[in-house]
């Protein structure tokens, strides 16, 4: 199945529904990207605008595959920008809340100027290709429906060896050469695995507080370059900050999560 | 009056109130700061946590000075978080929407690694103070509630002559000696001059569309040290990321705003 379909919403009734598939999964949990994803779709749909300008999730509780529903809130419909707030419910819980700015993006224009480049990385083919493991539930499922290729300098976590840097950097498609659109940016900035991992931390997993994303262009066919890193591991938190770029060299998303760091 | 005071809630009764208090603006409009931390004490208040963990604001209509409301919902009350949404209201208009997660912070633990340093300054006299000058209205009115001393390198703007680098740093604290608690630090990360007064580009100004900010600590009585900078200028649009460091040399806060940049 498709990213597009395993992420699509029925807009005919009010709320919105849509459904958890199988295989978007850490460990029996939809990927927190994935959730978004679902949810932003319904909000632009509400907004009638085709693209996330920025976008919080509040993570509330672990979703499961089934259906859920989305409540899209206009809360201004402004000329250029439509906010709107959403609850994404699952077996009647509040799964992820969700507030964000929908607009044109093609339509804002005003000066340029990066200081930054994408992450430096061998081809693809030099690259670790991350495989889901059944067995073991790590790699994860969801590591099957996408294609992500690590920079080898950051992949020797996978064989129990940790850089010592909280940071990873890779390729990233979904499977299938499937188009990336711009709510597959949203995955983007959430799919990859921690950066706690290469920290050698006493921390096994890093459960999403919140996560902002900002859509800043649409990408263009083809890798996405992607980099993830932490600069801030402190009381009982850390940031994990995230730059999506295209094939082009241009930003097309950047993200910001605050997770908590449960000791292991 | 002090920052205290010009945040206060009177929480009696569901909505709560509050006021936009004189002198808190930039030509006229609230600071997006100020504002966040008067939504954010009430929706701390229904939350009945005593600090934001993380907290984003969604800016919709420049605020005047007057009464406003406030209307926290609690979406998630859990065992260690608690999230929240709210709109601040004035002029019978959305003036921003809220969404975060309420915690007492210093009750979540974890291990620690900082990859990073506050900024260097030069020592707080050194530095130059930002004045207001009510004649043009720049610098703004709100610089009078403040004690703001930029690094030289960075204050020549306000001169006419910025530096080409979209950076600001400086000392912060609240006029007066007043103590700087959580909220305080919200106004922290929006009330320095934006960095693209330091770039040479045709932006006058930059209106937020979003600002999310995270509490990573309760800061120690003294300076503030701040740092905000942008490198990604594009699509009509930039981010400024800030870090707020405390007198003991502890990162206290991080932010990100979205911001159009409409040509001048």
């Amino acid at each position: 199945m498709t990213f597009a379909n395993a992420t699509a919403i029925d807009a005919a009734e009010h709320p919105y529904t849509a459904r958890i598939h199988d295989g978007w999964d850490v460990v029996g949990n939809a990927n927190g990207g994935y959730l978004l994803a679902i949810g932003a779709r319904a909000m632009a749909r509400a907004a009638n605008q085709p693209h996330p300008v920025t976008v919080s999730a509040h993570y509330l509780s672990p979703g499961r595959p089934g259906p859920v529903t989305i409540d899209p809130q206009i809360v201004k419909a402004g000329r250029r920008l439509t906010t709107v707030r959403a609850t994404l419910l699952g077996q009647e819980k509040p799964l992820i809340e969700l507030l964000g700015s929908f607009s044109d993006i093609t339509r804002i224009e005003g000066p340029q100027r990066v200081d930054a480049s994408p992450p430096d990385l061998p081809p693809p083919e030099e690259c670790q290709q991350v495989i889901p493991d059944p067995k073991v539930g790590f790699p994860p499922a969801m590591m099957g429906r996408l294609n992500l290729r690590l920079h080898p300098d950051d992949a020797n976590f996978l064989a129990g060896k940790p850089s010592g840097e909280p940071l990873i950097r890779g390729w990233l498609k979904l499977a299938d050469d499937e188009p990336m659109d711009v709510f597959g940016l949203l995955l983007a900035t959430d799919c990859f695995p921690p950066t706690i991992f290469n920290a050698n931390l006493p921390v096994a997993w890093t459960p999403t507080v919140e996560l902002t994303a900002h859509i800043r262009a649409i990408p263009r066919a083809g890798w996405l370059r992607c980099r993830f890193s932490t600069r801030f591991i402190s009381g009982g938190m850390l940031e994990e900050d995230g730059e999506v770029w295209d094939e082009s060299g241009r930003l097309v998303a950047q993200s910001r999560q605050l997770a908590l760091t449960p000791v292991a």
